[in-house]
């Protein structure tokens, strides 16, 4: 893994994380100074230990692997243990005895488990602060690119082992890596938290995708709750639980959960509106009193791959871009400040918006007199020798993704009866949602034209909600509450998603009215009368 | 197995129960009738499922290995399902989901591991009846014949695995001929309850037992609640739990508590002595304000294998004998009605009872004039072409036995300051205490001479106490309570046990006014002035 690959994970990495909940963990570790047992003392030595956890949470379950190790712990440090105890969902349970006082060490690994990224952090659960962070492709990429052909290849050719398999063997990596460089134990590890979108989770548990993409779109399960981490193979505590975000449907999955509970919206009284866009667009409005979420294919063309110079951000990508009015020359900054080798989502977006403001596309995105791309680096310039350059195709596939966001959130918008005056905040979240450049974004129409101080870009908030899930009963309770409220709105369903659709494929939309910062800026440059 | 060996175990088999608690058994079966997703009601299917099932239970946790097969499940039989919902102790669990309505087969097994046999009993969970039994010798005989040897395998030979197998081995055979008589598939069985000692559950669950006899007695544990079944190998539904008696300590193990519970004595305002006579004697004073228990080293005279003709009680062992005066001619009745081969504990009791009736020996078990063994049965009529005797020896080692179990009453009785004519029940429990002969047990003085009223014959108690565990959540508790009253106290510690033992080998007794009765008998055959 590259050092700039690993730049994607380690956005909440570094920065003092604000506690704005009272830390109470998935697992407690405590210290336990137990009577030694004696002629008039002769209480079997499990019950012993339980008889001093009692005293704190009330009934313990003890696993019978761990009962076979306890007499030896117990006498290995005269009778001082450190008992390590998880909640499961409904009750507490034994998860590891040290000998000795071990209560400074205490580990949990959050995981934000994307289509295409795995990151994972190790966080501490004395503090709630992240110690290190650890990223990588989803080791299923190299079996199937998108979400779709995975499932197909999952229900038709028998291959959910090897996609459970591969996210595993990523997580087990990185678990190792942060292992390693942070001179913890796997086995020190207790609970485990992940956030992730419905395919993405079945495929973790080896559950059966097929009925997620096809009428009426049932998942196995919206809920799992707390699974024992060792019975999917992640290589922590044997007895670690591992509690999966809850997700509304088969388009509105956990990371949207955790993204909408790491917002606050959910506890606003004013109106907001929260978009994730990946593959899939997920969009959420609402705020204490009602929340809808809608979903939608926003089409891979932010993902790399797709444009003829497009790369996912990886070290070489061309992560921001700017073209000079009147030179047309290009400047360009990439991951890891390298020659550039291709360009990624956020460039491209750059991109497209600097083409429409320097008049060299219309706002139908179409280049003019002929033309149909324009090259960014020259052959000489670039670190693969050949020329980078975004041709109309890509263009094209572009305008798709920005069509279907758009069009949805105007649809769910107009569905709901409201308008965009009366959001108060607007939350972009996500891989994609970190890095897009806001003013760009809104040049092209992918994002509203709102007030600037309106947007808040939330960062990696699956990760982010896993780690707050990992800390805290209450969030964990609150994110089961947040896919409990919130109302699905089927776009499918909808005549109006369509037709938006179709017309929203001007720059930044066919109502210019809408985009009036925009429009300001093509009235400044010339370009519009 | 034979027929004959069977019947040790069918003691509870073909009468009808008196069941004086309500049915609430551990797992419960219940019919759904799930509304089928649609466009409109796209909740997922363990959600679903999930959803039915708060309405009677609250919370129920679903396990991942069952959350993957739901969605075939359920749409097998069209939505309606049968739920197998399982209590852990301390929240409820999804154990089974069958297609169909199979709420009317309903399956639990109740298993009293002994020593020397394991019974295991089906149990009909809809109506709290046995529906078949099934015993074995326990596998582990044949690795080491008393507890004191196989605890010496276990720790220092490292056997306790091979000590584990050979009994889960035992209780799979007796699952696999139970399920085959009755048609029932041991996937049905949705829970299990064990009594035990303590040994036999530590060997079960795979945990050390070196402490259990060495000072200060300290077990591994002495309330093991549930654990999963097939974790320690069990061939039942592999999320059925597995439900232990609780054991006081060491000496006082699960098949007590379960004795004691069945006999009713801790709920009883007048006093009750329980004695479980096996290669162990364990005896229990008390009533609903206090009980007290003791236990100590019977000896192994009653189990087989150490009088000369001695065997278990299988077929062919005399169980019943007696002896005519003035003849002195010898009937008797053997286990399967065949020739006899041996003679078993019943056999021995009644044996000894007699020779003391005839005068054959005197009242320090003595046999007279020189005369050092009678024979039982001549060559001609046995089953092996050898005489069937009984020798000094084989006299001498049953006077240990009953020397023991009568200090042992008479040290606890003086102990808490009780005297006989205080108590208002004796129970006999355990596989000896089923088929001892009352009469002759009170002739040779191991039982005390008490009106015949008083005595209760209980039976299996340990593995009725299982079955009524199996079958009552309320019994369950009251185990655990009983467990949780009972005192120890240590006959070791007590000088007057030793020298009542010593001075116990006198036919029936030292003081024959203790044995009113026997002492009669004596009087009227002549052999007492």
């Amino acid at each position: 893994m590259t050092t700039a690959n690993n730049k994607k994970g380690v956005i909440l990495e570094g920065r003092v994380l604000a506690q704005d909940f009272p830390l109470d963990p998935l697992t407690k570790k405590i210290l336990l100074e137990i009577t030694p047992p004696s002629m008039g003392n002769n209480q079997a030595d499990v019950d012993r230990v339980r008889k001093e956890l009692i005293k704190q949470f009330g009934p313990v379950r003890v696993p019978l692997s761990l009962m076979q190790y306890i007499p030896y712990i117990c006498r290995e440090t005269d009778w001082q243990v450190t008992a390590t105890v998880g909640y499961n969902g409904s009750d507490w349970e034994l998860i590891a005895l040290e000998p000795g006082n071990t209560t400074d060490r205490h580990y949990g690994l959050a995981i934000d488990i994307g289509t295409t990224t795995v990151v994972v952090y190790l966080v501490d659960m004395l503090t709630g602060q992240i110690i290190s962070t650890a990223s990588d492709y989803n080791g299923q990429v190299v079996l199937g690119d998108d979400i779709l052909t995975r499932i197909f290849l999952a229900v038709y050719e028998n291959k959910l082992p090897d996609f459970q398999k591969a996210v595993v063997t990523t997580i087990n990596n990185l678990i190792l890596e942060l292992a390693g460089k942070n001179a913890v134990n796997p086995e020190e590890v207790s609970a485990v938290t992940v956030g992730a979108n419905s395919t993405m989770i079945h495929m973790l548990l080896g559950l059966d995708p097929s009925r997620i993409c096809k009428e009426p779109y049932i998942p196995v399960v919206n809920s799992p709750g707390f699974v024992r981490a060792s019975e999917i193979g992640l290589r922590v505590n044997k007895l670690a639980m591992l509690y999966s975000f809850p997700s509304v449907g088969s388009y509105v999955g956990g990371d949207v959960i955790a993204g909408v509970m790491v917002s606050g919206m959910h506890l606003d009284s004013e109106v907001s509106l929260f978009v994730d866009i990946g593959t899939n667009g997920e969009i959420v409005l609402g705020n204490k009193d009602w929340l809808v979420a809608c979903a939608g294919a926003a089409g891979p063309a932010l993902e790399g791959g797709v444009a003829k110079a497009g790369m996912r951000a990886a070290e070489g990508a061309i992560e921001r871009l700017s073209i000079e009015p009147g030179t047309l020359a290009v400047s360009f900054k990439t991951i890891g400040d390298v020659k550039p080798i291709g360009i990624c989502g956020s460039g491209l977006i750059d991109c497209l918006s600097e083409l429409l403001l320097n008049g060299l596309i219309n706002r139908q995105a179409k280049f003019q007199d002929g033309c149909k791309e324009f090259v960014l680096v020259p052959a000489t310039e670039s670190g693969t020798g050949e020329e980078i350059k975004i041709t109309q195709k890509d263009i094209d596939d572009l305008m798709r993704t920005k069509g279907a966001v758009n069009a949805a959130v105007e649809t769910l918008l107009e569905g709901i009866g409201c308008d965009l005056a009366s959001v108060s905040k607007f939350f972009t979240a996500g891989a994609f949602g970190q890095y897009l450049p806001i003013e760009s974004s809104i040049n092209i129409g992918l994002y509203p034209d709102l007030p600037r101080d309106k947007i808040r870009l939330l960062g990696n908030s699956s990760g982010e909600g896993a780690r707050q899930a990992l800390l805290s009963n209450q969030k964990r309770l609150e994110a089961e509450e947040i896919a409990g409220r919130i109302t699905y709105f089927e776009l499918n369903a909808n005549d109006s998603f369509f037709s938006r659709f179709v017309g929203s494929r001007f720059l930044p939309h066919t109502n210019l009215d809408y985009y009036p910062t925009v429009k300001q800026k093509l009235k400044d440059r010339g370009l519009l009368s």
